[in-house]
């Protein structure tokens, strides 16, 4: 089973539908994946994905709006937590890691500290902290402006020709899937999504309060050249964070967690199973 | 054979007697340890070396006037790095990785730029790059007032309960060989290194070219509060380095790679294997 040939699962919370996938072993605490700007679960690379699964259980899922989950893509980090947090309680766990990428890393954050008794460990990829530094729109509007054949080679890699090629690869690997493909995102969903994106990096958290109040052990992974979330906000997140271990690879953008897919996962390993 | 009871040997080049342990298997890039500011192979935490020579050769020396080596200390990086290249040559062993620790941290740099052959992979830990923020004197004279059985404990590791609890193990476990021991260093020792040291870090380095000429592949491991080589260096050394991935640890002083020996040597393998 991989996150390519999963059958996607739903599970209904309330009046929404959540589209979901399970991965890996049925025992072990479940790492749950939360994603990226517009993504949807067909958006992770499935490289990391299936390797994290071979020794722990993974769930990928949509949040509000997103793919075929229904509902309506909220416009707070704040929102898509408590979202999310929904859904893995309506799963029936108890217990989880999470593995937030971007956005994603956001939600993780705000998650981490609401519900510690539900959240074990913290990996935080490619993200910013509350007031942190974000250049989402311009980096975005360039990214769309380089006629690129997937506009995640210029978003997510640095512009080096190992970058590329790894790019290229990533790619390749995360749209192999077409049966049961997840539809990719409009404009309701970027909109709202953007919006929370600034809102949570504009409003300024005084003595980086979110990050202090993590009492987890947390991994906060990043690029060396991250143009949307700089990778200084690895560094200071690292700072603020009572336990947290701070990992950074070389001649990587905002996709850094897909360009070294082996490494990355490696280092997830290493973290999760002490 | 561990390092605690592994026979030390002698090499001679020219007129001087290298004193070295060799652990772990014959074949395989073997991995050369470079030792911090007065520090002989004994004061390695024998975890972290025994765990790395499961998997690969490993070998500690004594540079010039350490322990049971002869020679005199020399007060410059530059020298020691060239006395270490003249180890390394007089084994026959014509491809190396490294790794080093503080000091050592400084002479792996100068190695790997001007070895590029000899040197392939290099782990740098709680070291600072030439021009970088040093405290070493007003440390080691805090650390020394304090009437610690162990200097290492308030040197190494910070003053939480984790981290002292760490620090005295690190001891126990770096402090269990009594039968052919390295005999620790005397003034000579420290005042030469202490000289290099300061005098690495006192001479600017323009636009880093020290770093930005290391073409190999870089580990930069440093703990989150070193109050000797404050952390921002490790990030500093990781801008200006061309493939180095960084990783800081939490709660954690000069001392992090003894601190956390099992996810140090993890991390080290995941470098070292790829």
């Amino acid at each position: 089973m991989s996150l390519e040939t999963a059958r996607t699962e739903y599970l209904n919370v309330g009046d929404i539908r959540f589209a979901f996938r399970r991965l890996g072993p049925t025992v072990g605490t479940p790492l749950i994946l939360l994603q990226h700007f517009t993504g949807t679960m067909d958006s992770w690379d499935p490289e990391v994905v299936n390797s994290l699964a071979e020794t722990r259980p993974v769930i990928a899922f949509n949040n509000l709006g997103i793919g075929t989950s229904t509902g309506r893509t909220p416009d707070t980090v704040e929102q898509m937590a408590a979202d999310a947090e929904s859904f893995v309680r309506g799963l029936g766990l108890s217990k989880i890691d999470l593995l937030g990428f971007s956005l994603g890393g956001m939600l993780a954050q705000v998650l981490a500290v609401q519900h510690p008794d539900l959240i074990g460990k913290v990996i935080i990829a490619g993200a910013a902290p509350r007031g942190g530094e974000e250049h989402l729109l311009e980096v975005v509007d360039d990214a769309f402006s380089r006629g690129a054949p997937d506009v995640r080679l210029p978003l997510f890699f640095t512009a080096s020709e190992a970058s590329q090629r790894a790019g290229r690869a990533f790619v390749a690997r995360a749209t192999a899937r077409s049966e049961g493909r997840d539809p990719d995102s409009g404009d309701a969903v970027s909109e709202s999504q953007a919006k929370a994106i600034i809102g949570w990096c504009a409003r300024k958290d005084e003595d980086d309060a979110t990050l202090r109040a993590i009492g987890q052990p947390a991994l906060i992974v990043h690029g060396s050249d991250d143009t949307m979330f700089p990778s200084i906000n690895a560094y200071n997140m690292f700072k603020a964070t009572k336990d947290a271990q701070l990992i950074i690879y070389p001649d990587s953008g905002h996709g850094a967690l897909f360009q070294y897919p082996a490494r990355f996962v490696a280092h997830c390993r290493t973290f999760l199973d002490e």
